[in-house]
């Protein structure tokens, strides 16, 4: 039985928060960084990284596959970015990388990105500590079998300079579409910037925010400990929450009749259209979530709308319908995708 | 038992022409025009058209009833302008002013409009014959006991000098919304303009053309004769019908897609808006009655929002919830009506 899905489950804060992650960057000690290393030895990483989770004597020799990237057509791994399973460097360059990842699709590694190891554990909601204490486990269990490159003074080494010391990248994904309502949210997230932290958009650095989604992430890897990293973020975290329920309150005070109005719309739209762009979706997909959140739209259909948030991606319509489909014929299947999911409630 | 009324019935030609439409204006041969007639003559015009038609041995007596103007609120009269029963001039001045109209509401009669007697035919589709042939039957009623103004060589003698002959104004409404998407309907109907016809918004003379809904009418009264006037009119309302439907092919044939996205987001709209603004309504109700017509919307529709058009209008909506609604609240009560009749089907 395959279990549920991250994002179709309710996590803690799930008015605000969509999703938490720590991912941690690794080295082999005794083979050079991805950028340098031979053919042959790619594959050795990837053996033995294979070797140190399939073989190990711990249930995750059970609960993981290894999935090579070249095995894959470019959509199958747009499809699996877009799912947040593998970076988007991981679908150009294909040799020698490949995916470990379990059958919840929680744990995902990364083989021979810009690292030879990059273990990422996803939750739902705010589980900051619970994804760092997966990812850390993980972590020991692949520490059995491989030496990492490691400095005594400097921590774990790595191919860019920014990951040096702890090699985590603690990130959580919320969710701030009252704030950007009122217009705050410029200012509140460069605040935030200011705090030795990142604020990037959906598939992380270099992407848009699209529907009012914003990636919260720590800057710094050198001379915090992984936990008072954590413990930095969640304090940077809980007051987005707090702003953006007061947000929410002050917009229901003020405008309820409009607000109705609009996630209304917002679910009557996606209920009817017969084409939908990727971009109006994620618009209409904030309003309904949102609506959900205020209990004005029915709380069963959160976890549609956000299976559809994954599901309705461009590769993800591709992988499903066809992988020749053209953006037309994509947005056709997507507002179709999208009706038959909703008229299930 | 109260008959369906006329908008909920489809006519011939129901996909393009709403409604037709016979209105005849006649005076009293012994009474100065309704501008120039003391009150005490405005009573008797009063008296003496009731008299006609309540007292006739015809049928008709059983069938109609007299409301006098000053009986009603100025909300009740201008819900009348809107179900195109009075004209928007009995709104304002009330005295000695009343209206016969029968139970199905498809004759009215106002007295001392702007001539003492305006006779109004009402059918839904095109029905221009049938209009002529039961405003002629109940003209011969009321001629029974009343004499009317009458010159040998001009005909019927009226206020406005625009009406002198025939007195009769045919008129049908059309709508036009594939021509207007096409851009043709500036051309088409200018044309139409040039030969003796009148094209109006929907409440007639001076008002706006809403939902690509257009008033087409005889402007000449004066040496054509009624049959004459009706065949000249329903020549060029069946090029106007034509017209129509070869613009809804090329548009389906161009654009079917966009076109089911466009009727199936209206109908989402209006089933899920709760704000919705009469302009609003009048756009969604042209796209989704197109949508009905080209066969991509249920056709059981085509009632409900045939009753809407009428309903939702500002005077009917305060006549339904309250006379004293402001225009946001009218907003919020015209949307939920809307969402109830369209739960019915």
């Amino acid at each position: 039985m395959i279990m549920k899905r991250w994002y179709a489950v309710r996590g803690p804060e799930w008015d605000v928060i969509i999703s938490s992650r720590v991912r941690l960057a690794r080295n082999f000690s005794d083979i050079p960084f991805p950028s340098r290393m031979s053919r042959e030895q790619g594959e050795q990483v990837v053996q033995r990284s294979k070797d140190a989770i399939l073989n190990s004597n711990t249930v995750l020799s059970r609960e993981f596959e290894y999935i090579p990237m070249s095995s894959l057509s470019v959509v199958e791994r747009q499809a699996m970015v877009e799912q947040h399973l593998i970076s988007p460097a991981m679908v150009q360059n294909v040799n020698s990388r490949g995916l470990l990842i379990n059958k919840d699709q929680n744990i995902s590694i990364m083989i021979n990105e810009e690292d030879h190891i990059r273990l990422q554990c996803l939750f739902t909601g705010l589980q900051l500590d619970e994804a760092y204490d997966l990812a850390n486990k993980v972590d020991n269990v692949l520490e059995e079998r491989i030496e990492y490159a490691y400095h005594e003074q400097y921590g774990y080494l790595t191919s860019c300079p920014t990951n040096v010391g702890t090699g985590m990248r603690a990130s959580v994904m919320v969710h701030l579409p009252a704030v950007v309502m009122l217009g705050y949210a410029n200012n509140l997230l460069s605040a935030v910037s200011k705090m030795g932290i990142a604020v990037r958009g959906l598939y992380g650095e270099g992407t848009e925010a699209r529907g009012n989604m914003f990636q919260i992430s720590n800057q710094v890897t050198l001379g915090l400990s992984e936990e008072e990293t954590i413990e930095n973020l969640k304090g940077i975290v809980r007051q987005l929450v707090e702003q953006e329920r007061m947000a929410r309150k002050k917009l229901i005070s003020e405008n309820r009749s409009r607000l109705e109005d609009r996630f209304c719309r917002a679910y009557g739209i996606l209920a009817n259209a017969r084409i939908m762009s990727s971009e109006e979706f994620m618009k209409l997909f904030s309003d309904v979530r949102l609506g959900i959140n205020m209990g004005i739209l029915k709380e069963e259909l959160l976890e549609i709308i956000n299976e559809l948030m994954i599901i309705t991606q461009p590769a993800n319509i591709m992988k499903q319908f066809g992988q020749n489909l053209g953006p037309e014929e994509r947005d056709i299947k997507r507002a179709e995708l999208i009706r038959e999911k909703l008229k299930t409630i």
